[in-house]
């Protein structure tokens, strides 16, 4: 095995670089990273060399021996790599906020990765993500692809599907929330408790066990959602509003927090509308927090993670991506909950479709905890929205328009009929200069 | 094989009976039915009366050798029976018109077979059809029943996973209709094309084949809902509105009428709440057609269907039952399009299902022809209702209520969160005379 | 549709041709065929002029319209065909009758279509049908493939795995030769019982289900292999040997004559041993039979076929194939016995697998009547030899050498280990000029 | 948690009993048990008393607080047990004497798992698995069941099935043997290399993938059994023979080393045959093994496991179940290849049986990491064994003769027909005080 191992972070300018280079330091005794090439488009050159500047500080406070390289030649960086990182964002924050206030007029939910958002974000970075992978094909077809990118799930399932490339896997921080927040509100240590999560991004659900073998997810869900459970800590973009005990009850397993969108719909486009109305949409606040975090960066006595990052939504998420690369190389058989290709590890879905599951991270990659079916009350929204994503996919690769449409009448965040077309004819004019597949 | 059959259908004071004495007319010569029992319940006397006489009167008219008698002694009635048919509507057409008007209140379809209505009709009508499969084991083991109640699917899948009755199969005519219509459409004779359809009750698709072995789908489609098209003359009891022609270019398949709930929801319920404002809901008209051909069937002189029965919604219903036991009794193998046991038939779909498929109807029962698995854009949707069917259908044998409202928000005609609740609340509720199970 | 039909027989030269030509003359009021094409290559043209002759004078004799053209130029008999038939050999008796002494001489079955001589049939055979298939995609693009070679149900596989190609039906007399037996034998009308069979090509079970749909397949089996059972007439090319009787009273189907090869192996050889130090081997016995065939046709005044063809051992055949061509033609829906594409019609099989299962000829083809799974015993020898046949397919296309040898170790009438390898390797030899894919 | 872990091992009289001891007592620190039962019957009561004392001193020399009871009395024992262990032979080594004298005449493998011997096990040793299950229920509901009598797939199968009992277990040394010998033979640290396990007990294969996820079987395979290998250190019990070079290139998996029998069967019952004439058969080398090691037990002075013990040819097995026990109790994710419900963790098997393969051993028990399906090759052979399997069990719970000459008849190493009725009925015989269920 060779010693020193080259990552390529795209999107390098992103407010998240500072966690992964923590997360690299702090494992650089097991996992001997030589060189970190932070990669960015023109568009993203400020935000690049000010983030950069940081993390080659972060580097030399630690004092390992690492090189961080500063690139816009995507190529040239991707050359010989053995692990690469994905954290773009296709049409910046200006594209993300599109996505929130459009549907919004329709009296629908406008949210990044869920709705008609999700499905134009999806439009919008699946091409950019298969133009990588040819590239990885040709400069380093050895590597492993680890992407955070949202919509994960969908990003992850285009690579395997239409990019034809396995060594991919895909990451999302609410699992990583989930158990630190669950294993809290039990009283108990993570390490103690097993967490069996099945599902897609975004979409999942979860069973606890605890030492002796029991399986304890219904007093977990009474002590969230239970007539005396006090409100629960969740990840940071999305509300907190109160599950129906009686459903979850019958679902005898929890759901993720972005289930809200879907068991109370009504509920949450209301709580939204306000929202945007008063602090502005999601898009918006995380815009303004990015303004402050990159004030924070430009500090040049600045050489750690500031705590402000942790409000930025994406909490965990790129120590988790370290955490993947440092398993694979060391076979360390972490179980972590990852998006992979499913090959029937859930029953109810496709074999060559992406899904999240609890996985155990080795030499080989991602290896599903196998899960099995699901009861008919997960399984058929489940299925619902695995195929809304296969045609949202599908629409992003071929950019016909029947099939977007389809994808979007398929979505139940979305109407049917004459004003999912409106909708949809509205966003893509809006978005058309990130779409040149819909305009051939 | 014993020369006289015998036949039972319960609900014989329906309005349909007199189509299906004709039917039996038509077919005596291959048929020898020499015994026709219709029974009724008590609150159904007098309409048995009348409509019992009718068809006494048509089989004498007819000529046969065979006996039609009227009673209200269901177990009797079943002793030693070849068929039974069912055809009973538990709670009348003041139900029927709760469960119309009720969704309409929460800006939701109010329907007989899709949306609140139609799981509400399940939850009354399962108990009662499971009752009479237990006397069915007891009194006509070896008997078929031919189930034309509604929710046709989701009863017929009650009888196979509940009642534990293999010999059943479950009829609609919204495909009869369909395969009428379009082959007049296409100018062609009905027996020059094969339709194959699949899918589940009030919710199939189907694609049509030429004479040469060609799929002319997609000429069907354009004729139908292309640019170009006529409107359509489609089953009595649904809008015809037109569906969007890039969403159907897509899909490459017909759907079914039913499926305008689906596909263009908020037109739907637009035209519905105008509808009920103005002839009243569907119901309410169809009450005023049965009081007004019950007064004719009074005419002791009529000794044949009438016309208007056709506008009734149910046409073609009672013949198709009629050939059912005709092609069973005869091993015919009539292809015909029925609700029956998946198996695999529709790989998509859990093996146990009930499923609604173009099958063929031998000594053995419906034998389906084997569709195999749907693209994304008909298998989401498809998954999704079996899913809420299958939890409509463990509570109305349970009386579980988190299994109720879970079916409730699985619907896609229904809201989720507390709007689901207090629907299905209500309609509990305005039902509860006829849903001992909840009460428990 | 157009008014005359182009039917083109590759392997026209075969012993076969009159039952076919006679075949087409019986359907000529509802099958319009203009133009019989009965192709050959250069080694058979004798032959070819010999039957062709006799074809003539059948068609004459008839008064229909129709021309039979001869020809050695495949190509330009392909040319705008509407159905083609294949019934080819390639390396001729000789090749069968090494296919058949080779095993033997390792104690092993050698046979037609089952163990070591049916894969090397398969190797030689699957080369020519798939170029064949090519010269269809160019010349024409529409027609129908009737395939009757052996091995069918591998030759089917190989045309739509590795072909590409769907308008494919593959065509064996065993289902046809057991339903008219077992009819005669339960002293039924064939119309009055139904069959339903599944499996692959001799490797078929089946039930019997009677008029009032009762299943009477263990009366079959009793009166066919009980205690007091009398000899089975089956088909002419194998041993009629008894079942055990205790073994297929578990089974609660009824086998296909070629299962006596997997259920009573040593039987088998010892009885094919005898026979070929007796009459020969079955391949000896079919070239002389052949050669007396070919006699009779010389006579330039038989213009039917003669009944010395029966003994011939594809009773049925041509009649199967012509009927094939005739419901495809009037979407007639006739059920038949028929290899096709599974998709999951037996759900213990790969969807993309050949099978050979009761099936509706419509316009669209075969579409099989779906069949579910089989109970263990069933199960896993269909599931081995499936297996064994994709092995022996995936061998015949690439010529792989180690997947021929995988394919002999599996095949449960091969042994395996050095002797597998030893007995590969003399057939290999032995057949060379047929079997360049090996030799490259 | 409970602080004192209760430990039940049943058939504790057994030679094996000294490794398990010595397992428990290396992991006393993080698996307090505070009592071991040793259980046996009545025949057995010598071997328990002699192998019990020398338990008692070996805990003793150990100094952990932990007592030791020896019983003859299992329902006491199994009163509020935590862990139950299973390493019984109903029949003692005579009974294995047997299965492999009786098929050898019949020119057939004898062999304690495989073939009919393996058979004839099952159907012994099931029913009493089953009676102790039952136990279970009602004196320690909560416990785990750790088995690792042969033939453990089919038991753990059995119990699953037909004991409606979950929370089970089967183990096997095979694989422990693999990954030690072929990390060697790579010359790696067995937790530098990922072994990947799947398929069912002594019918498994797997791959290997290294430290930088390189797949690399494919040269374990050329270093095992290419041209240049040096042979093989396999299991003590089956004889090492050179698998087909190119056979195992086409798998692209290692195979077991019970694969021998499958892939090279005529060599390995030769070499069996001279076997038997030479040292005597297995069973007769291991009775003579044992009764020295009896011996040995006999010492007052011998307190920890002789090294005598690893060539008993269970090796590992017992210090396996410890492993199993201390990962369940404390959730430590130890990855361990073990016979559990596939659940479709396996895609080409039944989700409700019983698979062989690496899982991840946690809290809940054993989770399988998900494998998917197998190429052809693999998959018939597996397919046919795990019905063979089916057959087996059901014809050991219910005695019925006809399913157990079918599980005859399905399995590969015995012969179909008379040959194989005449083998089972002799084997019925041997056996018949073991068998009351084939004898009612």
């Amino acid at each position: 095995m060779k010693k020193g191992l080259k990552i390529v972070t795209i999107g390098g300018g992103s407010s998240y670089t500072p966690e992964l280079v923590e997360g690299f330091i702090k494992r650089h005794h097991e996992l001997p990273i030589k060189e970190l090439w932070l990669v960015d488009i023109e568009e993203g050159k400020e935000k690049l060399e000010i983030v950069g500047a940081m993390a080659q500080r972060m580097v030399k406070a630690a004092g390992i021996e690492c090189e961080v390289y500063l690139t816009l030649d995507r190529q040239k960086a991707l050359k010989d790599a053995d692990f690469v990182t994905t954290q773009l964002r296709v049409g910046h924050m200006e594209a993300r906020i599109k996505d929130e206030m459009i549907p919004m007029k329709y009296g629908l939910i406008g949210q990044e990765t869920n709705g008609a958002g999700g499905m134009l974000k999806a439009f919008r970075t699946i091409p950019v993500i298969l133009e990588i992978v040819e590239e990885m094909k040709l400069f380093c077809p050895k590597a492993w692809l680890i992407n955070f990118t949202n919509p994960a799930g969908m990003v992850t399932e285009a690579v395997l599907r239409y990019g034809m490339w396995e060594k991919v896997i895909g990451l999302c921080n609410v699992p990583i929330v989930a158990i630190k927040n669950e294993s809290a509100l039990l009283e108990k240590k993570e390490s103690d408790l097993f967490f069996k999560f099945a599902g897609i991004n975004h979409l999942h659900w979860h069973k606890i066990y605890q030492h002796d073998g029991q399986n304890i997810t219904r007093q977990a869900i009474n002590k969230l959602y239970g007539p005396d459970a006090k409100p629960e800590k969740i990840v940071a973009n999305i509300k907190n509003m109160r599950f129906l005990h009686e459903q979850l009850t019958q679902l005898e397993m929890l759901p993720c927090p972005y289930h809200r969108y879907y068991y109370m719909t009504d509920a949450m486009i209301q709580e939204e509308i306000e929202e945007a109305q008063g602090e502005g949409t999601r898009g918006q606040v995380v815009k303004r927090l990015e303004e402050s975090l990159f004030e924070l960066y430009k500090d040049p006595n600045l050489d750690h993670k500031p705590v402000e990052l942790e409000k930025r939504g994406g909490a965990y998420y790129s120590d988790a991506a370290c955490e993947i690369i440092n398993s694979i190389y060391n076979n360390k058989g972490t179980q972590m909950v990852v998006s992979t290709r499913n090959q029937g590890a859930i029953s109810d879905l496709p074999a060559e479709s992406a899904i999240e599951i609890t996985s155990v991270i080795t030499a080989h990659g991602a290896e599903p905890i196998h899960f099995g079916s699901f009861p008919p009350a997960q399984r058929g929204l489940l299925q619902l929205m695995k195929s809304m994503e296969e045609l949202t996919i599908e629409a992003a690769v071929t950019g016909d328009y029947g099939t977007a449409l389809q994808a979007f009448i398929s979505n139940p965040l979305v109407q049917s009929g004459d004003s999912a077309k409106a909708l949809l004819d509205e966003l893509l004019d809006a978005h058309r200069e990130y779409l040149p597949q819909f305009n051939r």
